[in-house]
Protein backbone atom coordinates (compact mmCIF):
# COMPACT_ATOMS: atom_id res chain seq x y z
CA UNK A 1 0.00 0.00 0.00
CA UNK A 2 1.48 2.96 -0.80
CA UNK A 3 0.51 7.21 -0.84
CA UNK A 4 1.23 9.48 -3.91
CA UNK A 5 0.59 13.21 -3.64
CA UNK A 6 0.55 15.17 -6.62
CA UNK A 7 -0.53 18.48 -7.37
CA UNK A 8 -2.79 20.07 -10.17
CA UNK A 9 -2.79 23.52 -10.88
CA UNK A 10 -5.39 25.33 -13.15
CA UNK A 11 -6.01 29.09 -13.84
CA UNK A 12 -9.62 30.62 -13.16
CA UNK A 13 -11.79 33.58 -14.26
CA UNK A 14 -13.62 35.84 -12.31
CA UNK A 15 -17.36 34.70 -12.95
CA UNK A 16 -18.09 30.80 -11.67
CA UNK A 17 -15.45 29.32 -13.49
CA UNK A 18 -16.20 25.99 -13.97
CA UNK A 19 -13.42 23.45 -15.38
CA UNK A 20 -12.50 19.93 -16.07
CA UNK A 21 -9.73 18.75 -14.10
CA UNK A 22 -10.39 15.10 -15.60
CA UNK A 23 -7.46 14.60 -18.02
CA UNK A 24 -5.30 16.51 -15.39
CA UNK A 25 -6.31 14.18 -12.76
CA UNK A 26 -5.59 10.63 -15.12
CA UNK A 27 -2.56 12.10 -16.00
CA UNK A 28 -1.73 11.52 -12.92
CA UNK A 29 -2.38 7.50 -12.21
CA UNK A 30 -0.08 5.69 -14.23
CA UNK A 31 3.30 8.16 -12.96
CA UNK A 32 1.64 7.18 -9.63
CA UNK A 33 2.20 3.51 -10.43
CA UNK A 34 -0.81 2.60 -8.12
CA UNK A 35 -3.43 0.73 -9.74
CA UNK A 36 -6.31 -0.39 -7.45
CA UNK A 37 -7.31 1.77 -4.52
CA UNK A 38 -8.39 5.84 -4.98
CA UNK A 39 -7.97 8.96 -5.89
CA UNK A 40 -8.34 11.52 -3.16
CA UNK A 41 -9.07 15.50 -4.20
CA UNK A 42 -9.02 18.06 -2.14
CA UNK A 43 -9.08 22.11 -2.76
CA UNK A 44 -7.15 23.90 -0.24
CA UNK A 45 -9.16 27.46 -0.28
CA UNK A 46 -12.31 28.63 1.34
CA UNK A 47 -13.77 29.77 -2.49
CA UNK A 48 -13.97 27.20 -4.84
CA UNK A 49 -14.95 23.49 -4.59
CA UNK A 50 -15.20 19.81 -6.14
CA UNK A 51 -17.83 18.28 -7.98
CA UNK A 52 -18.48 16.08 -10.79
CA UNK A 53 -20.58 16.73 -13.85
CA UNK A 54 -21.42 16.05 -17.53
CA UNK A 55 -19.20 18.55 -18.81
CA UNK A 56 -20.91 20.06 -22.12
CA UNK A 57 -21.60 23.87 -21.96
CA UNK A 58 -25.14 23.12 -21.27
CA UNK A 59 -25.15 21.46 -18.26
CA UNK A 60 -22.01 23.54 -17.18
CA UNK A 61 -24.20 26.74 -17.80
CA UNK A 62 -27.18 25.17 -15.81
CA UNK A 63 -24.92 24.38 -12.91
CA UNK A 64 -23.57 27.87 -12.99
CA UNK A 65 -27.43 29.26 -12.95
CA UNK A 66 -28.36 27.17 -10.64
CA UNK A 67 -25.81 28.25 -8.14
CA UNK A 68 -26.63 31.86 -8.51
CA UNK A 69 -30.34 31.10 -7.58
CA UNK A 70 -28.94 29.39 -4.55
CA UNK A 71 -26.46 32.08 -3.20
CA UNK A 72 -26.86 35.24 -5.33
CA UNK A 73 -24.11 37.39 -6.07
CA UNK A 74 -25.72 40.61 -5.52
CA UNK A 75 -27.24 40.05 -2.08
CA UNK A 76 -25.62 41.43 0.49
CA UNK A 77 -22.94 39.64 2.46
CA UNK A 78 -21.51 40.05 5.81
CA UNK A 79 -18.55 38.94 4.90
CA UNK A 80 -18.14 41.86 2.70
CA UNK A 81 -19.34 44.02 5.06
CA UNK A 82 -16.98 42.96 7.62
CA UNK A 83 -14.17 42.88 5.10
CA UNK A 84 -14.78 44.56 1.71
CA UNK A 85 -13.51 41.28 0.00
CA UNK A 86 -16.61 41.41 -2.54
CA UNK A 87 -16.83 37.31 -2.46
CA UNK A 88 -18.91 36.51 0.35
CA UNK A 89 -21.36 34.78 -2.14
CA UNK A 90 -17.86 32.59 -3.00
CA UNK A 91 -17.39 31.76 0.44
CA UNK A 92 -20.69 30.50 0.56
CA UNK A 93 -20.69 28.89 -2.75
CA UNK A 94 -17.67 27.18 -1.81
CA UNK A 95 -19.22 26.02 1.80
CA UNK A 96 -22.27 24.40 0.32
CA UNK A 97 -20.51 22.18 -2.77
CA UNK A 98 -17.33 20.90 -0.39
CA UNK A 99 -13.71 20.69 -0.85
CA UNK A 100 -12.99 16.82 -1.38
CA UNK A 101 -13.85 14.27 -3.86
CA UNK A 102 -12.48 10.24 -3.46
CA UNK A 103 -12.87 8.27 -6.50
CA UNK A 104 -12.02 4.33 -6.69
CA UNK A 105 -9.36 3.37 -9.25
CA UNK A 106 -9.19 0.06 -10.81
CA UNK A 107 -6.57 -1.24 -12.82
CA UNK A 108 -5.18 1.93 -13.25
CA UNK A 109 -8.59 3.70 -13.97
CA UNK A 110 -10.89 5.95 -12.44
CA UNK A 111 -14.56 4.37 -11.64
CA UNK A 112 -16.24 7.32 -13.25
CA UNK A 113 -19.33 7.09 -15.95
CA UNK A 114 -18.61 7.93 -19.35
CA UNK A 115 -20.18 11.36 -19.44
CA UNK A 116 -18.74 12.12 -15.65
CA UNK A 117 -16.44 14.82 -15.39
CA UNK A 118 -14.56 15.77 -12.18
CA UNK A 119 -14.74 19.59 -12.26
CA UNK A 120 -12.89 22.87 -9.97
CA UNK A 121 -15.74 25.39 -9.12
CA UNK A 122 -13.70 28.53 -8.50
CA UNK A 123 -16.34 30.62 -7.29
CA UNK A 124 -14.08 34.18 -6.69
CA UNK A 125 -14.29 37.08 -8.26
CA UNK A 126 -10.39 37.68 -9.37
CA UNK A 127 -9.16 35.35 -11.67
CA UNK A 128 -7.06 32.84 -9.19
CA UNK A 129 -4.06 30.15 -10.02
CA UNK A 130 -5.63 27.33 -7.89
CA UNK A 131 -3.50 24.33 -6.55
CA UNK A 132 -5.78 21.37 -6.33
CA UNK A 133 -4.17 18.35 -3.99
CA UNK A 134 -4.08 14.98 -5.84
CA UNK A 135 -3.58 11.75 -3.52
CA UNK A 136 -3.75 8.48 -4.61
CA UNK A 137 -3.35 5.81 -2.06
CA UNK A 138 -3.55 1.75 -3.04
CA UNK A 139 -1.47 -1.18 -4.49
CA UNK B 1 -4.36 -3.46 4.16
CA UNK B 2 -6.71 -4.65 1.62
CA UNK B 3 -8.90 -3.23 -0.93
CA UNK B 4 -12.01 -4.96 -1.63
CA UNK B 5 -14.14 -4.41 -5.00
CA UNK B 6 -18.11 -4.76 -4.94
CA UNK B 7 -20.72 -3.47 -6.44
CA UNK B 8 -24.97 -2.57 -5.91
CA UNK B 9 -27.38 -2.18 -8.35
CA UNK B 10 -30.56 -1.08 -8.02
CA UNK B 11 -33.53 0.19 -9.98
CA UNK B 12 -34.92 3.33 -9.79
CA UNK B 13 -38.08 5.33 -11.34
CA UNK B 14 -38.68 8.61 -12.91
CA UNK B 15 -39.29 10.54 -10.14
CA UNK B 16 -36.32 11.59 -8.57
CA UNK B 17 -36.43 8.53 -7.09
CA UNK B 18 -34.82 8.40 -3.08
CA UNK B 19 -33.23 4.64 -2.11
CA UNK B 20 -32.30 3.19 0.71
CA UNK B 21 -28.78 0.99 -0.18
CA UNK B 22 -28.03 0.85 3.58
CA UNK B 23 -28.89 -3.35 4.24
CA UNK B 24 -26.97 -3.80 0.73
CA UNK B 25 -24.06 -2.47 1.89
CA UNK B 26 -24.07 -3.77 4.93
CA UNK B 27 -24.14 -7.00 3.18
CA UNK B 28 -20.94 -6.34 1.33
CA UNK B 29 -19.15 -6.12 4.85
CA UNK B 30 -18.33 -9.34 5.95
CA UNK B 31 -17.82 -11.14 3.37
CA UNK B 32 -14.75 -8.65 2.52
CA UNK B 33 -13.47 -10.01 5.53
CA UNK B 34 -12.00 -6.26 6.26
CA UNK B 35 -13.67 -5.50 9.82
CA UNK B 36 -11.55 -1.99 9.81
CA UNK B 37 -11.40 0.82 7.39
CA UNK B 38 -13.56 2.55 5.21
CA UNK B 39 -15.70 2.23 2.99
CA UNK B 40 -16.19 4.50 -0.17
CA UNK B 41 -19.74 4.37 -1.96
CA UNK B 42 -19.59 6.20 -4.96
CA UNK B 43 -22.11 6.60 -8.43
CA UNK B 44 -20.94 6.59 -12.17
CA UNK B 45 -22.91 8.52 -13.92
CA UNK B 46 -23.94 12.42 -14.07
CA UNK B 47 -27.83 12.45 -12.88
CA UNK B 48 -27.62 10.41 -9.66
CA UNK B 49 -25.88 11.30 -6.18
CA UNK B 50 -25.40 9.53 -2.59
CA UNK B 51 -25.63 11.26 1.00
CA UNK B 52 -27.52 9.87 4.45
CA UNK B 53 -31.17 10.97 5.83
CA UNK B 54 -32.99 8.98 8.07
CA UNK B 55 -35.12 7.01 6.06
CA UNK B 56 -38.52 7.85 6.88
CA UNK B 57 -41.55 9.07 4.53
CA UNK B 58 -41.67 12.13 5.69
CA UNK B 59 -38.07 13.13 5.99
CA UNK B 60 -37.71 11.39 2.45
CA UNK B 61 -40.78 13.37 0.55
CA UNK B 62 -39.00 16.52 2.55
CA UNK B 63 -36.03 16.41 0.75
CA UNK B 64 -37.30 16.02 -2.38
CA UNK B 65 -39.53 19.01 -2.09
CA UNK B 66 -36.23 20.91 -0.83
CA UNK B 67 -34.22 19.76 -4.30
CA UNK B 68 -37.48 20.47 -6.41
CA UNK B 69 -37.18 23.88 -4.96
CA UNK B 70 -33.45 23.98 -5.30
CA UNK B 71 -33.30 23.00 -9.11
CA UNK B 72 -36.89 23.20 -10.27
CA UNK B 73 -37.62 20.37 -12.90
CA UNK B 74 -39.58 22.99 -14.68
CA UNK B 75 -37.30 25.69 -15.35
CA UNK B 76 -36.07 25.70 -19.03
CA UNK B 77 -32.45 23.95 -18.88
CA UNK B 78 -29.46 24.60 -21.68
CA UNK B 79 -28.56 21.03 -21.20
CA UNK B 80 -32.41 20.28 -22.85
CA UNK B 81 -31.87 22.76 -25.59
CA UNK B 82 -28.82 20.96 -26.66
CA UNK B 83 -29.18 17.53 -26.47
CA UNK B 84 -33.62 17.29 -26.28
CA UNK B 85 -32.64 14.92 -22.71
CA UNK B 86 -35.46 16.83 -20.60
CA UNK B 87 -32.97 15.45 -18.24
CA UNK B 88 -31.32 19.54 -17.32
CA UNK B 89 -32.49 19.33 -13.99
CA UNK B 90 -30.85 16.16 -12.68
CA UNK B 91 -27.56 16.83 -14.04
CA UNK B 92 -27.28 20.04 -11.66
CA UNK B 93 -29.08 18.13 -9.02
CA UNK B 94 -26.58 15.24 -9.36
CA UNK B 95 -23.87 18.11 -9.12
CA UNK B 96 -25.05 19.79 -6.52
CA UNK B 97 -25.60 16.82 -4.11
CA UNK B 98 -22.40 14.44 -5.06
CA UNK B 99 -21.34 11.27 -6.52
CA UNK B 100 -19.11 10.09 -3.30
CA UNK B 101 -19.74 9.20 0.21
CA UNK B 102 -16.73 7.95 2.42
CA UNK B 103 -18.46 5.56 5.84
CA UNK B 104 -15.35 4.76 8.39
CA UNK B 105 -15.60 0.84 9.53
CA UNK B 106 -14.81 -0.22 12.91
CA UNK B 107 -14.88 -3.84 14.37
CA UNK B 108 -17.15 -4.67 11.19
CA UNK B 109 -19.52 -2.00 11.82
CA UNK B 110 -20.45 1.10 9.39
CA UNK B 111 -19.98 4.22 12.00
CA UNK B 112 -23.58 5.80 11.08
CA UNK B 113 -26.08 7.01 13.01
CA UNK B 114 -28.73 4.80 14.73
CA UNK B 115 -31.63 7.06 12.41
CA UNK B 116 -28.86 7.65 9.46
CA UNK B 117 -29.47 5.57 6.18
CA UNK B 118 -27.33 5.89 3.10
CA UNK B 119 -29.41 6.42 0.17
CA UNK B 120 -29.06 6.78 -3.57
CA UNK B 121 -30.92 9.91 -5.30
CA UNK B 122 -31.73 9.20 -8.78
CA UNK B 123 -32.43 12.58 -10.51
CA UNK B 124 -32.84 11.13 -14.17
CA UNK B 125 -36.57 11.36 -16.42
CA UNK B 126 -36.59 7.50 -16.91
CA UNK B 127 -35.93 4.48 -15.07
CA UNK B 128 -32.26 3.58 -14.45
CA UNK B 129 -30.23 0.36 -13.40
CA UNK B 130 -27.91 1.69 -11.68
CA UNK B 131 -24.60 0.13 -10.38
CA UNK B 132 -23.22 1.89 -7.02
CA UNK B 133 -19.10 1.10 -7.01
CA UNK B 134 -18.50 -0.15 -3.40
CA UNK B 135 -14.91 0.04 -2.17
CA UNK B 136 -14.14 -1.67 1.43
CA UNK B 137 -10.59 -1.07 2.24
CA UNK B 138 -8.86 -1.99 5.20
CA UNK B 139 -7.71 -4.76 7.66
CA UNK C 1 -0.29 1.48 6.85
CA UNK C 2 -2.27 2.13 10.22
CA UNK C 3 -5.95 2.96 11.08
CA UNK C 4 -6.39 5.17 14.35
CA UNK C 5 -9.82 5.56 15.44
CA UNK C 6 -10.57 8.73 17.67
CA UNK C 7 -13.43 11.06 18.19
CA UNK C 8 -14.38 14.68 18.92
CA UNK C 9 -16.94 15.69 21.55
CA UNK C 10 -19.15 18.92 20.83
CA UNK C 11 -21.80 20.94 22.21
CA UNK C 12 -24.28 22.73 20.05
CA UNK C 13 -27.21 25.05 20.43
CA UNK C 14 -30.34 25.43 18.63
CA UNK C 15 -30.17 27.90 15.60
CA UNK C 16 -28.01 26.48 13.19
CA UNK C 17 -24.34 26.15 14.92
CA UNK C 18 -21.89 26.08 13.22
CA UNK C 19 -18.50 25.33 15.00
CA UNK C 20 -14.64 24.86 14.04
CA UNK C 21 -13.36 21.96 15.18
CA UNK C 22 -10.11 22.20 13.04
CA UNK C 23 -8.12 22.75 16.20
CA UNK C 24 -9.64 19.37 17.60
CA UNK C 25 -8.82 18.02 14.87
CA UNK C 26 -5.41 18.91 14.60
CA UNK C 27 -4.82 17.80 18.09
CA UNK C 28 -5.74 14.38 17.61
CA UNK C 29 -3.18 13.78 14.19
CA UNK C 30 0.10 13.99 16.52
CA UNK C 31 -1.32 11.41 19.48
CA UNK C 32 -2.00 8.87 16.00
CA UNK C 33 1.54 8.95 14.76
CA UNK C 34 0.49 9.22 11.40
CA UNK C 35 2.29 11.50 9.13
CA UNK C 36 1.02 10.86 5.68
CA UNK C 37 -2.37 9.78 4.27
CA UNK C 38 -5.63 11.15 5.00
CA UNK C 39 -7.51 11.83 7.67
CA UNK C 40 -11.43 10.91 7.21
CA UNK C 41 -14.44 12.65 9.26
CA UNK C 42 -17.61 11.53 9.96
CA UNK C 43 -20.85 12.75 11.43
CA UNK C 44 -23.14 10.06 13.11
CA UNK C 45 -26.91 11.16 12.79
CA UNK C 46 -29.14 12.80 10.17
CA UNK C 47 -29.16 16.53 11.57
CA UNK C 48 -26.08 17.47 11.36
CA UNK C 49 -23.15 18.17 8.38
CA UNK C 50 -19.54 18.54 8.07
CA UNK C 51 -17.97 21.01 5.62
CA UNK C 52 -15.07 23.57 5.39
CA UNK C 53 -15.35 27.81 5.68
CA UNK C 54 -13.11 30.62 6.33
CA UNK C 55 -14.04 30.72 10.11
CA UNK C 56 -15.05 34.50 10.48
CA UNK C 57 -18.64 36.04 11.79
CA UNK C 58 -19.07 37.76 8.33
CA UNK C 59 -18.81 34.32 6.24
CA UNK C 60 -20.72 31.88 8.83
CA UNK C 61 -23.67 33.81 9.33
CA UNK C 62 -23.80 34.22 5.29
CA UNK C 63 -23.95 30.69 5.32
CA UNK C 64 -26.47 30.38 7.78
CA UNK C 65 -28.77 32.94 5.68
CA UNK C 66 -27.98 30.72 2.97
CA UNK C 67 -29.16 27.80 4.22
CA UNK C 68 -32.24 29.17 5.92
CA UNK C 69 -33.19 30.16 1.84
CA UNK C 70 -32.72 26.66 0.90
CA UNK C 71 -34.34 24.59 3.30
CA UNK C 72 -36.35 27.11 5.72
CA UNK C 73 -37.04 26.55 9.65
CA UNK C 74 -40.41 27.88 8.52
CA UNK C 75 -41.57 25.62 6.10
CA UNK C 76 -44.19 22.64 7.04
CA UNK C 77 -42.14 19.75 6.56
CA UNK C 78 -43.97 15.87 6.42
CA UNK C 79 -40.91 14.59 9.69
CA UNK C 80 -42.92 17.10 11.06
CA UNK C 81 -46.16 15.84 10.80
CA UNK C 82 -45.59 12.28 10.93
CA UNK C 83 -43.61 12.47 14.24
CA UNK C 84 -43.80 15.78 15.83
CA UNK C 85 -40.19 16.60 16.05
CA UNK C 86 -40.36 20.09 14.96
CA UNK C 87 -37.04 19.51 12.55
CA UNK C 88 -37.93 18.35 9.30
CA UNK C 89 -35.97 21.09 8.54
CA UNK C 90 -33.11 20.14 9.85
CA UNK C 91 -32.82 16.85 8.05
CA UNK C 92 -33.44 18.28 4.97
CA UNK C 93 -30.29 20.42 5.61
CA UNK C 94 -28.23 17.37 6.50
CA UNK C 95 -28.83 15.62 3.83
CA UNK C 96 -27.88 18.60 1.20
CA UNK C 97 -24.72 19.62 3.05
CA UNK C 98 -23.34 15.98 4.11
CA UNK C 99 -22.15 13.90 6.34
CA UNK C 100 -18.72 13.38 5.40
CA UNK C 101 -15.68 15.08 4.41
CA UNK C 102 -11.82 13.70 4.17
CA UNK C 103 -8.60 15.99 4.16
CA UNK C 104 -4.86 14.52 3.13
CA UNK C 105 -2.23 14.90 5.74
CA UNK C 106 1.48 14.85 4.43
CA UNK C 107 4.30 15.45 6.77
CA UNK C 108 1.97 15.53 10.05
CA UNK C 109 -0.15 18.77 8.77
CA UNK C 110 -3.57 18.59 6.77
CA UNK C 111 -3.40 19.97 3.30
CA UNK C 112 -6.00 22.96 4.03
CA UNK C 113 -5.92 26.34 2.91
CA UNK C 114 -4.38 29.57 5.38
CA UNK C 115 -8.16 30.47 5.46
CA UNK C 116 -10.05 27.14 5.62
CA UNK C 117 -11.21 25.54 8.94
CA UNK C 118 -13.07 22.09 9.25
CA UNK C 119 -16.91 23.13 10.77
CA UNK C 120 -19.60 20.80 12.17
CA UNK C 121 -23.17 22.08 11.30
CA UNK C 122 -25.68 21.49 13.99
CA UNK C 123 -29.09 21.83 12.27
CA UNK C 124 -31.11 20.52 15.05
CA UNK C 125 -33.45 22.46 16.82
CA UNK C 126 -32.31 21.41 20.25
CA UNK C 127 -29.26 21.55 21.77
CA UNK C 128 -27.13 18.67 21.05
CA UNK C 129 -23.73 16.72 22.00
CA UNK C 130 -22.39 15.47 19.00
CA UNK C 131 -19.76 12.67 18.31
CA UNK C 132 -17.70 13.24 15.25
CA UNK C 133 -15.85 10.12 14.22
CA UNK C 134 -12.06 11.34 13.65
CA UNK C 135 -10.52 8.33 11.29
CA UNK C 136 -6.52 8.57 10.57
CA UNK C 137 -5.28 6.13 8.26
CA UNK C 138 -1.99 6.37 6.97
CA UNK C 139 2.16 5.46 7.62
Amino acid sequence: MKIVYDTIFCNSGSGTDIIDITPAVKAKISPSAVTDGSVLLFIPGSTAALTTIEYESGAVNDLRDAIERIAPRGLPYRHDQRWGDGNGYAHVRAALLGASLTIPLKGGRMLLGTWQQIVVLDFDNRPRRREIQVQITGI
